[in-house]
């Protein structure tokens, strides 16, 4: 397509539907299939941009529900958009802050208008509807924006929420009370006629690419619904939300699988918020080109190390004399630096902040690498060696391959 | 000398007695004078070791105390040293842990032979003594290590202990009660007597320069006193410890100023704990070589910038729209990099790392210049113009020059 985006399809796969491609936006251009580090409000924590880039981020993700609130999409915009503020050159897409909207909202404040809140920073009320979701995200000027959605709780996440987020656990827990599928319905058509709200408000179509978003749930005769909804209109691009808000990975896989296909092949397909390895793997099989998660940052300042044969925990006393750097032949600032796990548990045991910054920056190595391993096996039709050399990806793995203490998902930050 | 440390005076001021020269020491040599970054944990906070080499910084600084606690000095020597461990290849120097191991001791658990104190860790009880000082500094293998000196609290100490570490306020009044003349005078004598003991202990006097420390507090016949009773010792270099622990920075100058030509012209003087600009050009004047201070990392953290002409908190709300750098010119990852002081702000009020790793760069390659052009302003002899770039050295220069808030000092950490 003419206009902010354009999507080429370098090579599809001989016996799935992954393909390898290339989305170019203003700020330049990123392959796909592509991670995306997220940097909440600016900044993916703990990182310099250029330390970002060296991870082969190419693409990078900001919230526009965060920055909205601070330091303000106007002031953004004054200060010359995201890029200049945050002084990260290539392509950011901006998610449009539905899920945190939902999540803070007074039931009593959720119409067809849109979404009234509280900000958690200073109890402020704001309103957001699809047309100023849209207009913050002009504002802040992202490469790629996201339509305003309508985003139903699951009962997973309310549980999910009462235990790393017990602030939000009531009001979410009160909309999850609802009947459920009666709420997916709603959400599903309310979606719809927001993302033509959306599409009418968007000011700056030549220059930002806008995204729908297929609502749905589990349902696959809602995910039909809402995808033949969505692709009516001719957008740029086009994303699975919903999912990853607390469903098990198979749950996850299924909910893919059946939703990937139904979106035109010649867009960018982005499946918000996934995942796990194999989570990634599964969604690209089915043809999904664009991910983001807080799972290598946010598991990062844990202490949480992804590696291909799967991940451990580097504040374990086991790590307390281990010479070895978190990965042998991994080439991050960590790895490749020398740092030794005995060092970075050192770091981690006394709350030095280097630790998080080392974790992080070979966690998004990691998944940076798996990217570009999973494109050459697309291209070669070679499957199985990517699984020998990312036994993580086997899905006769055990436990340690994938585990439950967190999932990506929307509703926190990086 | 032949040995562990080599010093070359390159130039001497005509107008007073500032030098420019380098030490050689086990790995590699530093331009004199020099400015010592704080890594207290084996970590400058916050940044990799080669981004602390960006900012100029050719020599950094670790504390025994802490590492000794924590992850323990053996483990720290079987893991290869502090230069193996933390990945920094250039020299390095580790305060002996004195101040720290006083400032914790129980009052009834000091005598001649050492400090008995619990970790502020987990309560373990601990023994510090000339001999296991030494003995800790031989693991950790620092190139330069400094003397286990007793160091008296000062009236002015414990009122700042009581604002920044008031878990430490109380003991350390205890100590302060006693009648002052007399412990300083117990203290220049029992630091003679330990220094001779720390000489006799250590075991790797090829490859490590022990330092010994002038005490003596304010006043001028304890200073001649102390000096003349280390100098004694034929030793690599030189401290003047016991200044900068509350006292002002008249006062500083002014024991700085009376100690200094008491220290033999061949060996490098380290001046420890200090300070804002204008106290390290008084004693840079003075014939001082080495610095550490924990305040451009500290202030950092808390948002206080650095810059030729004065001090700001990058909070303050009137930088929120500000498109200009923390400072012009400034050739450091955060100025140089292009980041706004709208963003810095925005970073601190929203609690993101980088912000203090980007206040820490600037702050370090402030003093790092500082250093740079004050060899300048000696071989030189160009010190109207050296004020005339640095307003902040100025005498004339109002409060913005330096202020109370915080000051350097041995007590806490980088």
């Amino acid at each position: 397509m003419s206009g902010p985006l354009r999507f080429e399809v370098d090579a599809e796969s001989k016996s799935c539907d992954a393909r390898v491609g290339r989305v170019s936006v203003a700020h330049g251009s990123f392959d796909t299939p592509a991670f995306m580090p997220v940097g909440t409000r600016a900044s993916v924590k703990g990182l310099l941009p250029s330390q970002v880039r060296e991870t082969g981020a190419q693409i990078i993700l900001n919230n526009a529900f965060h920055l909205m609130l601070r330091p303000g999409d106007a002031r953004v915009r004054d200060l010359g958009g995201v890029h200049a503020f945050m002084k990260w050159s290539g392509p950011i897409l901006t998610d449009s802050g539905g899920f945190q909207a939902w999540s803070l909202a007074d039931t009593n404040r959720i119409n067809d208008e849109g979404v009234t809140f509280r900000s958690p920073i200073d109890g402020s009320r704001h309103h957001l509807s699809p047309e100023r979701a849209i207009e913050v995200q002009n504002n802040l000027g992202a490469d790629i924006i996201m339509a305003f959605d309508d985003c139903p709780p699951s009962v997973a996440s309310s549980e999910r929420l009462k235990a790393h987020r017990p602030e939000l656990a009531a009001a979410h827990e009160r909309q999850v009370g609802r009947d459920h599928h009666r709420r997916l319905v709603e959400a599903v058509d309310r979606t719809a006629r927001w993302l033509e709200r959306c599409v009418a408000a968007h000011a700056r179509p030549q220059e930002q690419a806008l995204f729908g978003i297929v609502q749905g749930g589990p349902d696959e005769a809602l995910r039909r619904r809402s995808a033949e909804q969505v692709v009516s209109l001719d957008l740029p691009g086009y994303a699975i939300g919903g999912v990853a808000v607390g469903e098990s990975s198979e749950a996850i896989r299924t909910t893919v699988a059946l939703t990937a296909p139904l979106l035109p092949a010649a867009r960018p397909r982005y499946l918000m918020g996934v995942g796990y390895e194999r989570d990634l793997l599964a969604a690209i099989r089915a043809g999904v080109d664009m991910f983001d998660c807080v799972l290598p940052t946010r598991n990062g300042r844990n202490g949480g190390a992804f590696t291909r044969s799967g991940r451990f925990q580097i504040r374990n006393a086991r790590f307390s004399e281990d010479l070895t750097p978190i990965e042998e032949g991994c080439d991050c600032p960590a790895c490749g630096g020398g740092f030794s796990r005995a060092y970075l548990r050192h770091l981690f045991t006394a709350g030095e902040m280097l630790g998080p910054i080392l974790l992080s920056l070979h966690n998004i190595r990691h998944f940076e690498r798996l990217m570009v391993d999973i494109r050459a096996a697309i291209r070669d039709d070679a499957w199985s060696s990517l699984v020998r050399a990312w036994p993580v990806l086997d899905p006769l793995a055990g436990a340690a391959a994938s585990g439950p203490e967190v999932t990506g998902d929307r509703s926190t930050t990086s």
